[in-house]
């Protein structure tokens, strides 16, 4: 099947050349140039949201509960979830704590997990191919959830228009989160378990780390910190409020445009990267065996090799 | 100061010029191309053990009971840490559970950890270059420590000879261990908290997993598991004669070889990638916003975008 016929299929509403599409972005396929062209003019204006936080703190319990409020708006949600220890990619539902069965057979939600590894443009390039796809399909809103550890997933992350960074209390995520530089892009703050003893704490915390960040872009609002829980949903309907004025705010300050630009800048750049680390990797299985020799023997270090297999290039 | 006098005074064994070098490493100093080609003759015969798991499996306790067993031998060890939730990181020591107090003020141990972000050659380039400056120092045993979950930690940690993986029982680290690709680099696999009710379960879990594994390289033995305690150092011990086997293992069956060869690979090829990403980087920012504009409004698509600016550079 030509891609043509794929792409039109999918901008007429199919769901099967929706996943088919995102299997050829996940699979590298080199139909993939010329499907993305074709389907990137019928995309950009979703709402996007990238969805961090440490492993275990609860995020597809919230994702699940904001499907919903998007639903009962009549929106369409697709969800591309990086997160190799979220139940989305698990493919398994935690019991009814996390209602996803019922998302499941809503044909206007589409939930897909995407591998972590090897991705011609690297993982946050393939997640961003998939969302542009769900955009094309007719999604509304497009969520990404990632575990925001490596570099790798808070790219993922921050691709999207608002980042929501979940926290739980008592578990020194906020400091774990400002290492891992996960803090810095959050617009809005989610502590989760708001009913645990030291979730108070916790946003205290927060809030004079946010605080400090503050200071070093005072044009930027301070990320509201909203309190949720899972388990029933409590503070989900404000956490959706606040992604709707973050968007608002984004859209009045001329922020939007800013954030676009740097977010293709990211992924032309990542793109190109990846091709040329392909090129290199082939030269260097191809031809260079003996410049690895040397290195190995300590005749020649391991930078002056780089820069030599640079200059080749 | 020439960077001639402060690799002499780090062969000499000067612990400060020791640090001054890492720090340069970590602060992307082009001296570093010189300090490491004049001491990377000098490199190559140490131990290298590459630590990994999960955050709170305790792998900085079982380290800081290695570093007691190597000690006695008298044998020096330094560690690269690059996993932001380690004590070694944070700088603080957890009370007399790990005992790192003592080995902080051994001069034959060198403890070092380093930032996760933005270092030219990438996360696993620079700590690799740390490890050598302590080989160089004349450390008999360098260990990484990282956490396995990005795919640039499980490049720290196999770069080294032998890659210890650490787990613990009842968090369902093994399938997550195994989805991000750490379960397959591993030569070792630690059970720690082993008095904990479900380690056996675990074990038995691990080794199903692992025999799977071993099914794709039929030659490589089955990674030995090793129950430990990080609270009480049981198992330490044996987690050290196993080490030493594999090592043994590696140099009889001309395995060491292989491994070097693909390490030199995988670093050369990061560092080039890396600066040319810089470059690609300078240029981007340069000239194309034009490039940019045109992808944000949709007449061309982010792929077309990243071939033009691989077809420039």
């Amino acid at each position: 099947m030509g891609e043509n016929e794929l792409v039109e299929r999918l901008l007429s509403g199919n769901r099967r050349a929706l996943a088919r599409i995102i299997s050829k972005i996940e699979g590298e396929d080199p139909e993939v140039r010329d499907i993305i062209s074709e389907l990137y003019p019928h995309t950009g204006e979703a709402i996007t949201v990238g969805f961090t936080g440490p492993p275990g703190v609860g995020k597809s319990s919230i994702i699940a509960k904001l499907i919903e409020l998007y639903r009962e708006e009549d929106k369409k949600v697709g969800v591309v979830s990086v997160d190799p220890s979220s139940p989305f990619t698990k493919g398994a539902i935690l019991g009814d704590r996390i209602r996803l069965s019922d998302h499941f057979l809503d044909r206007n939600v589409f939930i897909r997990s995407m591998g972590t590894r090897g991705h011609l443009g690297g993982l946050a390039g393939a997640s961003q191919l998939a969302g542009l796809a769900m955009e094309a399909y007719g999604m509304d809103v497009v969520l990404y959830e990632t575990v925001g550890v490596g570099q790798g997933e808070v790219e993922v992350a921050s691709a999207a228009d608002t980042v929501i960074l979940a926290l739980q209390p008592g578990a020194g995520d906020s400091v774990q989160a400002l290492k891992a530089g996960v803090m810095e892009i959050a617009d809005i703050i989610c502590i989760n378990k708001a009913d645990h003893p030291q979730a108070k704490g916790a946003a205290s915390e927060v809030r004079s780390i946010l605080e400090i960040g503050h200071e070093l872009d005072p044009d930027a609002p301070i990320p509201p910190i909203v309190m949720t829980r899972g388990d029933n949903g409590e503070g989900v309907e404000e956490l959706k409020e606040k992604i709707g004025e973050h968007r608002e705010f984004l859209q009045e300050s001329g922020r939007m445009k800013e954030r676009h630009q740097a977010s293709i800048r990211e992924f032309i750049l990542s793109w190109a990267t990846n091709k040329m680390e392909k090129e290199m990797q082939e030269r260097l299985s191809r031809e260079d065996t003996e410049l690895v020799e040397k290195v190995r023997k300590r005749e020649l270090d391991p930078i002056s090799a780089a820069e030599t297999l640079y200059r080749e290039v």
